[in-house]
């Protein structure tokens, strides 16, 4: 990490971190196919964003198309896992190994994307002691001292809201810098803790919400 | 479905459908704590989003606040639960029994949200003929004839992204009428059908960035 150039870590827009992604499985395609250079309006057609909007994202991925080639494939896909942090493996802790935990420890995909989930911890007696995934799962109270002998920057949580903000304190408190949070609660952090909202459940209601809009239309119609 | 009132069904903005489960969370906490009524302002408090704010997003719902006292918390909790769909179950196809899709298959939390997978699909001769989490996994050519006899509108995608865009069209073309996309893949479909992307690779990435960015920032002071 020490050797990375600092440029890498400016504060890059989130929509272009969003879009970052698409580019990256759309050239990974394109690299199956055998095709050796992309073009930014090439990528736009395929996935439908405009071209230059592309090209301004891919500015801060410090890769460079040449005139009437465009990017050269391979080169692009190494920008882009490493840009998006996907190359180094970032080491996680998990909070809460309910349904949902235990369905993280098991999906092998975060491995692939730069996620090492090392440890879960839990209060259940009839998980600690136990593994998933390959993740050994102990108890709550022993993750200031599992934090000591691992270097953890990141906390996966996945506990019931009741507890979302005890247990968020608790890993701040630890030295937990950057908080996963799948809760539909709101957890308060302070200024330097980053959070990554990602709530299912609030995902679902966008798309309930909208199912039943295209319905209601389709029966006016 | 056919009785409930059309006004629940108009296009409510993204972002305070993404807020409404915060607030859901917020005031199960204070039943749990054996509270009655709730105001904005108290909400506001507990989640440090503004009280107007809450207020007009809360008026969506239909759920009307007294002076002085505020909401009445279980009539909230359920005007919001039945707002957001999570009481009503809807069905879906998940696609792909991979490591992710097998993770969402085994998370109880879903159905508690108003999602049941009733099927799963998937090419691999190992998963076919088997369950997960109570799911039976079927050969993807049986998808049309599960379709007749299931109603079905939601497909969940979790496969490949060398064949996102594929399974989708097939989807699409066997009556789904939404799509929760968990693949980095934009896919493309017709204007009425309904997309949800939920990438949490995507998600990793904004985090890792963010992550880095305060990394530099620490050291640079």
């Amino acid at each position: 990490m020490s050797n990375s150039p600092l440029h890498e870590y400016e504060r890059v827009p989130e929509p272009t971190l969003r879009r970052l992604p698409w580019y990256l499985s759309t050239v990974k395609l394109l690299r199956e196919k055998g095709e050796q250079y992309v073009s930014s309006t090439q990528i736009s057609k395929d996935i439908n964003v405009d071209a230059s909007q592309i090209a301004k994202d891919l500015s801060y991925v410090k890769v460079s198309g040449r005139t009437r080639v465009g990017y050269e494939i391979e080169e692009l896909i190494q920008a882009l896992e490493s840009f998006l942090g996907f190359t180094n493996m970032h080491k996680a802790f998990l909070f809460g190994a309910g349904s949902l935990g235990r369905a993280l420890l098991g999906d092998s995909g975060l491995h692939q994307f730069g996620l090492e989930i090392v440890a879960a911890f839990d209060v259940n007696p009839a998980l600690v002691g136990t593994e998933v995934g390959g993740v050994p799962i102990f108890h709550t109270r022993d993750f200031v001292r599992k934090m000591a002998e691992l270097r953890v920057d990141i906390g996966v949580l996945t506990v019931p809201i009741s507890i979302a903000q005890q247990v968020t304190d608790e890993m701040v408190a630890g030295g937990i810098k950057a908080v996963w949070n799948f809760t539909p609660f709101r957890i308060r952090v302070p200024e330097h803790i980053v959070v990554q909202n990602t709530s299912l459940y609030a995902h679902l209601a966008v798309m309930f919400n909208r199912l039943n809009c295209n319905r209601t239309n389709n029966h006016r119609q």
